[in-house]
């Protein structure tokens, strides 16, 4: 096997893997071609690294070092490294073929997750894996593999508690707070419930963004584990833990591409689950103009899949497909939706809010055996009418060092502020739910916590030319103003005149 | 639009494109995620650059700027930059739109070569193209459009001769010197061709490697065209011009993942002909076991699609399916080649060599307007005997700078040999290409000139136990070693008994 001996020249930049630079001549004396790995040794040892080339970092006879690599063989500037070329992992050969349309066994797919964790893999290497998914798609075998690899390759809440319940939305619905009332109504029948949540990708505010307003959601494990056993639930950022860190990056680049590909979606809410514990889960699916499922038939096809999914990994899976044609409950934005999220744990409703977070709570009662099937809603019901489930609420709070005895209306809200009128009489036919992320945005959320808005006539309610529409909060007056020009530019209600026949008003919850 | 204004902190590494660093929360303020592209304005001007995120290399309120962006925008430590973030370029959503199996309209894919040859796209977006284009493959039209703008977005060379004639083997084969007697053999006739090659990929010698020998075959633009207006053609390194540059990046990409989507090597191929100026083009397909195709009907569905493409660009194509399942030839490595192709052009064979090179030769004559069809063969060989063929590679090689008076027996050849004979008795039934392949470069080849090997007996001879079968040459005892090694390791040539009548035994051209 050809090899070459290099002198170091370590290179003061951190690139967050096993990376080196040679000369364009050297490599090409060796037969490498960039990206190719190659095995280093040096006195201290051999590593693996990604090579790059160049004509200007280095001159020939000379190897550029990483600070990873420089550290990881204690390199000095001149030291001699053997450089010789390293196999294509198998990993690499696993994503080929992938590409090429053939299924991958358990064991390729270990390959590909584990040395995506381990920053193995180069962004050519990953993206070609992301792609080949979104193109090629994964059988369910594979896909539980992929999920169980994503589990093994990170960290695991270890809890006692049996059953373990979670719940997950597939998200894209403005205001989708839901999960403030339905994990403390579900702990307040005695269920656990380790709930950890993203912030904000594309909307206003994440679950983490709005129980941030109220308590600390950054916590590690141990800390996780520590709540979760003292009062039975919490609601956690994601982020701040290492749960299925593959996935973490895949998602990455994911979004690098603008591209979603269902299986990785399937594992990606799976492994997360997984790694708190959880064996019973509850699926919410939004479905509707403007939600990330527009169809009810690719809501029923999604809720299948996670059924099979979760069969297969010894999870108990119940999918809900709720309506995500508009806004859950009013308000838009982190503080807002604490605001009304406490509200309706105080049995203020609104309406749309209370539906949802009590129906899926009462599908997690039923699924985790804390009532017969056919008595969870009602039961959801009365731990919120009860006051039971704002009690739990209080000591999640508490437990979460947030103050347990803050009332809605003490809660800081943008101070700057301003109503849109509307621009006509008529029907609210329909609201856009990009738009309406958009605007919250424009206004500062989820950053600004106070910024946001408050959507003030739902779809089928009847509005006069000139009656308040929305009010948008924000805490610097050139947001507001950028949020004011993009609801007029890009108004996120419709107002219709004798349509009313033509929709369905109320939001609604359909079971499978 | 949101805007942050953040403070330079210029960073001293070249990236070869416009590159900036964010601190990961100011990239979250923004609602930037890695790979996004920002706008940048200075009091210098805007420009847009890809944004990457990080904790380390910059603090909040910096941003880190790569050499080009700072000799960009003359970019001083602690200048304030306004950083906005861009839309996504047309490139990327088109690269998107191929990835959900669209056809790309030609405003589409001039948009992504643009933007490939400018290097304005990440190793994610060129990635998410090539694998697209792998998948889902591409129509004709969408080949034109690729091959044409790849063409736009290089530099091209101007002759006024008509025709231009080239010729193109798609490779694969080990030994394949043919270019080095064929295009003597036309250029003698009186036809232009301005012929670039590649140096070797993964064979012992590419055809730059081999003239290499002879002659200079580095030269800018203007120097190519200088020599083919004075002798009529040249053997010049395709890689020292910048003829369709976006194709040489979308190649590294193909090598790193191991891939040769047939749609980009049809517009490769082309654009690398047009940017010459060839109105008239020979396409070489060895086909056989072991070759880049190994079935016939492969060979001739390629050459049909190069037709095609060849009918839409104007460009006259012919094919010619060739027999790839040995070396063309005995040598293999860049100075045993060179000997061999001056032996044939003294008309001392070898008899593969010969009629592969007057073949294609044959059929460039012909497609040149030089002969009429049916007499473009035995012109060639005529051509050859003559010695006129010779004469003018003559002229080439002194036109490029090398000595004309060279006898073959003079060039320079690895002074360490070894032969290897036959372990046994038998008939010679398979030479494995990439074992010639890989044996000629454990010997040095194609870095040191020298090395190589020389088969002795090809397909269908027969063989006694101890006869000599293989000469390896070296520069380098070690190297030689090497070669010996994984020679006794990997035999290239198989014997076997009483199977003669299984195969064919003489290498053969195809017409189609």
């Amino acid at each position: 096997m050809k090899f070459l001996t290099l002198k170091a020249k370590p290179l003061d930049m951190e690139t967050g893997r096993h990376i080196v630079v040679l000369h364009e001549e050297d490599a090409e004396e060796l037969g490498h071609f960039p990206g190719d790995r190659v095995k280093l040794t040096t006195q201290n040892g051999t590593v693996v690294a990604i090579a790059n080339t160049t004509r200007r970092m280095v001159r020939r006879g000379e190897i550029g070092t990483f600070v990873e690599i420089t550290g990881n063989l204690a390199i000095k500037p001149g030291d001699s490294v053997k450089v010789r070329l390293a196999p294509r992992p198998q990993s690499v050969t696993a994503i080929r073929r992938k590409m090429e349309g053939h299924r991958l066994s358990p064991e390729d797919i270990g390959a590909i997750v584990k040395d995506i964790a381990d920053e193995n893999l180069t962004a050519t290497e990953m993206t070609a894996f992301v792609v080949a998914e979104y193109i090629r798609g994964m059988s369910i075998d594979e896909i539980v593999a992929l999920t169980r690899h994503m589990v093994d390759t990170g960290d695991r809440l270890e809890l006692d508690a049996k059953p373990v319940l979670d719940v997950h939305s597939i998200g894209g619905v403005p205001g989708n707070k839901y999960a403030l009332v339905t994990v403390p109504i579900v702990a307040a029948a005695g269920l656990t419930v380790p709930k950890t949540s993203s912030r904000a990708i594309t909307s206003g505010a994440g679950t983490a963004d709005v129980m941030e307003v109220l308590a600390n959601v950054t916590f590690d494990l141990d800390e996780i584990g520590r709540i979760v056993r003292k009062v039975g639930a919490i609601l956690a950022w994601g982020g701040a833990v290492r749960l299925a860190p593959a996935d973490d990056i895949i998602i990455q680049v994911e979004r690098m591409l603008g591209v979603d590909p269902p299986c990785q979606l399937l594992a990606s809410v799976m492994s997360k689950k997984l790694a708190v514990g959880a064996d019973r889960v509850l699926i919410d699916i939004p479905a509707g103009p403007g939600a990330k499922v527009e169809r009810i038939e690719e809501a029923r096809s999604l809720a299948h899949d996670f059924i099979e999914l979760g069969h297969k990994l010894n999870v108990q899976i119940e999918a809900a497909v709720t309506y995500g044609g508009q806004p859950v409950g009013y308000a838009v934005g982190p503080a807002l939706e604490a605001r009304e999220a406490l509200e309706a744990l105080l049995g203020r409703g609104p309406g749309s809010l209370v539906e949802k977070a009590t129906s899926l709570a009462g599908i997690m009662l039923e699924l985790g055996g804390a009532v017969s099937y056919g008595l969870g809603r009602q039961t959801a019901a009365e731990l919120l009418r009860s006051g039971k489930a704002y009690q739990k609420m209080r000591e999640m709070i508490e437990a979460q060092g947030g103050d347990p005895e803050v009332r809605p209306e003490e809660i800081e809200i943008g101070e700057k502020k301003e109503v849109i009128p509307s621009p006509s009489s008529g029907y609210v036919t329909q609201i856009y739910n990009q738009r309406v992320n958009d605007i919250a945005r424009a206004a500062g959320a989820p950053w600004d916590k106070g910024a946001g808005l408050r959507i003030l006539l739902k779809e089928g309610r009847k509005v006069e030319k000139g009656e308040p529409l929305l009010e948008i909060y924000a805490e610097h007056e050139t947001k507001l103003d950028e949020a004011i020009n993009l609801a007029k530019q890009n108004p996120p209600v419709k107002i219709e005149g004798m349509l009313l026949e033509k929709f369905t008003g109320s939001p609604r919850v359909n079971y499978l």
